[in-house]
């Protein structure tokens, strides 16, 4: 089932068995990780609770902060991979994702704390991680935001990268609150207030 | 120098002297962190830097997690003082107070590292705290947007909690995404965007 032949991470020394153990530890890790939360994970108490040898653990990542990155780049792209039809609208794109975040706090805490982490200076390696992902968030939601922008969908004295950093802003923020106080707060229903601003192509729309 | 008979966060033991001594201490905890960001700042380190011994930083607060929440309500309180005139509009309140952040990112850090700490269960008096300055923030501002319904300024249909919770996430995700890319982002420029649904009321506005 994954017998690829590349690895992420660490290109030089991965063989298939070798990074298909990397893939099970971290599946491992981020079901650890969704149902239990992240505090001060340590590459010592995430290998005890998922049954891995601290020698082993350190094979595959070299700290902490790699298999906290790792862990999340292998659950975004997971969860990518199964809503490809979302694609075309920047506002309805973050309300998937949300949602699908909703059965998985404790990834959103992981997220909050790589976050964090990546203001820091000590997490070099964190902190490329989220600025990458950032940037490149930004540039996909831009680009669509653009095309909406020429089908006249979206006003066009709107700045596409700012209304893209906007939207990012948003989600990240509405699953902090929505995770601290769930009752009020309904990520879905405050982010579709920006649709109004940037209505995705009807036609495009996963959701009805 | 630390005679102090009491410390606020303890109503009950608070003496003027006291008082005094707690609160030079969180504004030196506000410079330091201002100046060098937060990581794993421990009350002992935080003692250090700023002079105290960790006996007398102990009487005033009985935990890291206590003197952290301290240090952000006092930042808060000083800055929220100066800005009274931005009343009256939901999103130019979130613009003004994200720029005067702007020139301190140690404070920006502390208050992501108080919202992470506060998604884990860990850290209970984290979390009272983040929690009711949403939900205090939340009212507030959807008490502006109601008033700007009832001008006739704001679309009646947009749920004013709803929104509010969407500024604030909006807010709050931007700076971070600034902190890490000052370049490109502009916490200013974005959050205006969201104006065009919840414009202030102009005769109300600081900002010309």
């Amino acid at each position: 089932m994954t017998e690829q032949a590349g690895g992420a991470g660490h290109e030089r020394r991965s063989y298939p068995k070798g990074v298909r153990r990397r893939r099970q530890i971290l599946e491992s890790a981020i079901g650890l990780f969704g149902q239990r939360g992240v505090d001060r994970a340590s590459l010592r108490s995430v290998g005890e609770a998922i049954g891995v040898s601290h020698t082993a653990l350190r094979h595959y990542f070299s700290s902490r902060d790699e298999l906290l990155v790792e862990v999340y780049r292998t659950h975004e792209a997971l969860s990518f991979s199964d809503t490809q039809a979302a694609a075309g609208a920047a506002v309805g794109e973050m309300v998937e994702a949300a949602e699908r975040n909703r059965s998985i706090p404790g990834l959103v805490e992981l997220y909050a704390t790589l976050t964090t982490d990546a203001l820091q200076e000590e997490h070099a390696v964190t902190r490329e991680f989220v600025r990458d992902r950032f940037r490149s968030l930004r540039e996909m939601l831009a680009a669509r935001i653009e095309s909406g922008q020429r089908a006249g969908r979206i006003a066009p004295d709107i700045d596409p990268g700012d209304a893209a950093a906007l939207v990012i802003a948003a989600s990240d923020g509405l699953q902090i609150q929505w995770l601290l106080d769930p009752g009020p707060v309904d990520v879905g229903r405050s982010l579709s207030i920006l649709e109004r601003l940037l209505p995705g192509d009807p036609g495009f729309s996963a959701r009805a």
